[in-house]
């Protein structure tokens, strides 16, 4: 039998393996931040209308400019935005590749501060762009003068931030995204994918847009949206930028299916973030009973949480495993990450974990302060 | 205002034009190849009620493997294979620019042999891989020994063999695909876009694949499946390479949305491709049409037509557009490309440019020979 040994693969990928979270099927899945609550039926219904539309020319290359799909993303945005500021591919991963495809490669470098997305990295070496992985505060934070510092010692022809920060959930100020532009001569991606988990008065890096052409804002649909299967993500930046990636952007990269589906759910944006307010009550309540139960959650402004104090990750990963209850280790020493679920999902959680019972033992429980 | 060059773009991109056939709404469009026949109603509606299923858990992100659909492709091909030696992507350009990724890049090369698909040398550009451009016989054809001759002068990383050759339409012998084999170290893919337009007893590459591991045949359901919208392609090759293309891959590329498509897509293969035949009798019609007209067509073994004898390819271009129908200049001196549309289409295009006159008077014409 061959084996990938056998097969002339580049260097760089030898004894790789590939990404990927475990999909397994369980009661609870609560592992990779998707929003679990299904969309509205009557939304799914003009969703699937619009597909049924587009079938009827599906013989035919979809629009290469994904022109109305633009449109609908800059409606929604706001921020004075048209689509002359937009750009969309196949989930943000996709965004972000071409980004680097544009203004990385080789001889190029991508600075992050890690803890942080893992694709990022993985991004980076599969377009040759040298990754610098810089460091956080206490807290996973990210204060402007440690950002800043990192872009002046490394002098990096990208950077990302990832706002709110997964998988530690810490948001970040537009103090230190605005240090960080003013550091840096390259590319800034403000990656807020879990922007509309924050509170509804934090401003986005969107706001930071005017007069920086160097400025990138990445969002997605998969999470606020609850459309992580329809794979859309999308970023807001100068007109110029979105020239740069019809260069290298693969013609007719988004299909007429998924312009469809995506232009119909965004015109039903208050229903399908229906959820989003529920989400963050669950997401708060996690905080304070991981607390309750002696655990160190750090602030969250996302739809997941951190949480430090784990003994164990592993097993105790397994442990709610085997109580139907899938959350993620993301390889932090002493953390596990969990999504905020539905107000059921969510309980049966934490009553898994209170169950394991061996952690609240070892430590001194806030329930008994 | 910014442009392009205030950016950090890689020096390699500046002064490019992102590829971009015209997507212009005319009448009678036979630009760029697709299947001019809508799909039938009784199957679109299948792939709608697919469709309707997948968004009910469209919140949650689509299966990594995409497990069912390579099952759907494997028994489409047929000729033993399995989902193990099935890899799928969006449009057969995100499954070349997936194997450049993983076998080409800085430092390695890949060849083709011109006039060929535009695409190769954009991803092997994007990808960082060298191109090389061969040449071909008379008349476009590529033999054992041209091909032979090329891969031993310049030991390519990647071999890309269009089969049948897309702008010129002429077939390729599995003689020609066995001696490159045979001479290569390297991968050698055999990229069958429009195999299903071949003579019916013509043999697939796929025939070639027991004991050839650097072998892939890649194929994609925009031509001959109508679905050139839902943006599907796929290969087959040993399930080593499938291994070697999970490592570059995007996490969750196939949308549940196109996933869901293809599989009920295929599920009617024979309706799907109900049309083929219709289109091999329009092709053929061209072929012996064109020559009447005094043009020179290329022998084609897809569902297109390319044709010499043109004097003023971008005059003619222009004069048949006046007339509602759309044409492609390949950049060929010389020539033009059409497509094999329905028969009103057909209709159209020879009457439109038998309308131009100009030809028939400036050379001998078949017609009053």
């Amino acid at each position: 039998m061959t084996s990938l040994n056998d097969l002339p693969l580049r260097d760089n990928l030898r004894g790789l393996t590939p990404y990927g979270a475990p999909q397994l099927h369980v009661p609870v899945a609560l592992n990779v931040n998707e929003n679990t609550h299904g969309i509205p039926d009557a939304v799914a219904g003009d969703i699937v209308a619009a597909m049924a539309e587009a079938i009827r020319t599906i013989n035919r290359y979809p629009d290469r400019e994904f022109t109305e799909l633009r449109e609908s993303l800059a409606r929604y945005l706001g921020h004075g935005l048209t689509r002359e500021n937009i750009w969309a591919a196949n989930g943000s991963n996709e965004v972000l590749q071409q980004v680097l495809q544009a203004f990385g490669g080789p001889g190029r470098s991508v600075l992050g501060f890690a803890p942080t997305y893992s694709m990022y990295p993985l991004l980076a070496s599969g377009t040759g762009t040298r990754w610098i992985a810089g460091t956080r505060d206490t807290d996973f934070e990210l204060s402007p003068a440690t950002a800043r510092s990192w872009v002046d010692a490394e002098s990096p022809d990208l950077v990302f931030l990832c706002s709110p920060n997964n998988p530690t959930g810490t948001p970040l100020s537009l103090d230190t995204i605005a240090a960080v532009y003013d550091a840096a001569d390259g590319i800034v991606v403000v990656d807020e994918a879990y922007a509309e988990f924050g509170p509804s008065d934090a401003p986005s890096a969107l706001t930071l847009l005017p007069g920086r052409e160097r400025l990138l804002v990445s969002r997605t649909m998969s999470k606020a949206f609850a459309f992580a299967g329809a794979r859309v993500g999308y970023l807001a930046a100068d007109p110029a930028v979105t020239d740069a990636l019809r260069l290298v952007r693969l013609p007719y990269h988004l299909s007429a299916l998924t312009q469809a589906a995506a232009i119909a759910a965004l015109a039903h944006s208050p229903e399908m973030l229906a959820m989003v307010d529920d989400i963050r009550g669950q997401r708060d309540r996690l905080v304070t009973e991981l607390a309750v139960l002696g655990y160190r959650p750090l602030r969250s402004a996302s739809n997941f949480v951190l949480f430090g104090g784990v003994d164990d990750p592993r097993g105790t990963f397994e442990a709610l495993l085997a109580e139907g209850v899938l959350v993620r280790d993301v390889g932090i020493p002493g953390h596990l990450r969990v999504t905020a679920g539905t107000e059921a999902e969510t309980t049966a959680f934490l009553e898994a974990l209170a169950g394991l019972g061996q952690h609240s033992a070892a430590r001194p429980n806030k329930l008994s302060e």
